[in-house]
């Protein structure tokens, strides 16, 4: 059997990759009269009182929604909010797995902007957080941005933060190992939508000062006629140079190649043409930017992908279920940039300067440190910026 | 310790009485590339092919969504859509220690009834069914008359239904043990909201004829101008004799009292002018509309309220589990009156000849055989009239 049918007779017998239980036992009439009517009334009226008490007396305070539109799934694209749901229970299956953090799929029957946000925020009440998914760019950060404005819980987009996480904390590791500071690089992220933007920014919050994000078309600069207005504000904090020029005129001296792009759009050609010991994050999935070996061959010091097959696997789950734990630990009503970067610099952390090596810059995917570190820096970086409730 | 406080102590303790857990094993990095990227893939492209595979590849074919606004909980009335919470959370937990249905709540943070069915019909997709709770009359039917028509899984308000066969159940019974037929004799309903309408509704549908509705202001009649639109539109199928008189007036000579009304509004008088072998059912809670004392001093034969300290206990959850249960079992788009019929005479025939007495006319509320035999009979009934979709 292939592992594309056994994926799929998996998930058949499985019949879901999440299950809803109880946890409160219910094996009498004096149980029922406890847990449900009259005795449920007591915290009900105490939560009237005071809407904060939903996070003591309701599952809330470690309870995340994760949704989607179903616009943008893995590489599928548009394919509708129903097929997207066994990622969505996926994901929640990884929160439950590496952090004890509930999750619950949810799917919006609507690609309209004001209606998927007026959907997440009406129903926020019942979740401590919200994870983003799987939606569309440029949209999905219009979405993003509203409902961090109109929520009172944490708003978070995986495929943007998340990513961009992961990205840095192996950055961070590689600039280690090859002696290199963030604040004198150059690097190029090839692929400007919502994740190639987010990474910008955070690396942008690490200080990184000569950064060029590039797409099809080639890099974004100020007064670059091809972009959106979402690539049009980025422009603004990068390319220092204002560079316009294509993909391989941007990597000329470049420290660090970030691709969430296309299979094979990296050439050896163009890393003859990069810094010394380059380093390159190549995260087309399944078929990456360019395959190790071959980068390998054409010098580059320090390769990570999105495969679990290749070394230094570039996977949100070292970020998303210690984010979203750390975050509801000290109910934060945001998860900012510095909660992020706290999130980087623990997963990096987590190798020490003895195992560091280019084979070994990020901890492997079900490394059970991870979560509780990423937890802990998370929570504390919550609590020094003011956003923690308790 | 008092039993409220126990109540509270408890709530605090669970941290919330539901849970989200994953059905699927991930141990190892193969584990996950089946449950989440890369295998994840193939069930999305299923789903995407034929959105009826949502049911075979997610958890949709057994979960059901617990939806408040938090209008009406319990008695407490308008407490807000967080405060309901523990109610919905209870009520997914009875879901599923009864039936084995896994639940979901999810509190609606609006009062508006455009809003609330948009924001409602646009999640559907996630779930197998849609249960409505502790939503305000007369807007609950409206609510559910259009997500009804605008879901293609079954929608249900059990405020009303539930209730509604609930009731029918221990009246089916009570008139067997008094030797009865439902089409001859008279019954009145005091307390015309939204659970008062579905008990007339479902009277009629299993042959009643001779039916009163009694609000605050007496009988509903038709042209009485106190009435709302609802009660207007059932006063066109009760009250045949169009009487306009208060409830004691309305009482004389029925042969039933069924009271969703208010604490000790049933007086001795009144049953003094009833039929002989009265029957009552005084579901106000916790206090009655007569103590079942008082009532039998009076002369009523058969007596259920809505406690668990007394005999013949009313209670929803003998019914919602197994309802959901048999309409998810063979994918029934709707939960119609014929399905609810056939719940309730089948809660009803767990009580054989032998057993039926004055205290003992409906099962006890966690009887482990009730919501089997119910979804037997429901998901019976759902493929008689053509609304199952396997």
């Amino acid at each position: 059997m292939d592992k594309k049918e056994f994926a799929l007779l998996a998930h058949e017998k499985w019949q879901g990759k999440i299950e809803v239980i109880s946890r409160a036992e219910i094996n009498s009439k004096e149980d029922l009269a406890v847990a449900y009517t009259p005795g449920v009334a007591e915290p009900c009226i105490k939560i009237s009182e005071n809407t904060d008490l939903s996070y003591k007396y309701t599952r809330r305070g470690n309870l995340v929604a994760v949704i989607t539109d179903g616009t943008a799934v893995l590489g599928l694209g548009d394919i509708g909010p129903e097929a997207g749901m066994p990622v969505m229970e996926g994901k929640c299956a990884l929160f439950k797995r590496f952090a004890d953090v509930d999750a619950f799929p949810i799917c919006i029957r609507s690609k309209d902007v004001d209606e998927i946000v007026r959907t997440v925020s009406l129903i926020s009440g019942s979740f401590g957080g919200i994870n983003l998914e799987d939606i569309s760019a440029p949209r999905c950060i219009e979405i993003e941005r509203r409902l961090k404005e109109e929520c009172d819980i944490p708003v978070f987009h995986d495929d943007q933060h998340g990513t961009a996480v992961v990205v840095l904390s192996a950055l961070l590791n590689a600039l280690k190992l090859t002696n290199r500071n963030i604040k004198n690089i150059k690097a190029v992220i090839n692929g400007a939508g919502s994740a190639g933007m987010a990474i910008a920014r955070l690396f942008i919050s690490c200080g990184m000062k000569n950064l060029i994000l590039c797409d099809k078309y080639g890099s974004l600069y100020r007064g670059n006629p091809k972009m959106n207005p979402e690539q049009a504000k980025i422009a603004e904090i990068t390319n220092p140079d204002n560079i316009n020029s294509d993909l391989a005129g941007a990597l000329v001296n470049a420290d660090v190649f970030v691709g969430v792009s296309a299979p094979g759009v990296l050439t050896p050609e163009m890393i003859s043409k990069m810094a010394g010991d380059p380093i390159v994050f190549a995260m087309a999935n399944p078929v990456p930017e360019i395959m190790p070996d071959i980068a390998k061959s054409a010098g580059v010091k320090v390769i990570g992908t999105g495969r679990s097959d290749f070394p230094n696997q570039i996977n949100n789950v070292l970020a998303f279920p210690g984010i979203f734990k750390g975050a509801l630990s000290v109910r934060a009503h945001d998860i900012n940039e510095d909660m992020m970067l706290a999130a980087a610099n623990a997963i990096a952390g987590l190798i020490s300067d003895n195992e560091l090596c280019e084979d070994y810059i990020i901890p492997d995917a079900i490394d059970p440190r991870v979560s509780e570190a990423v937890a802990d820096a998370v929570a504390k970086a919550a609590v020094s910026c003011g956003l923690s409730r308790i």
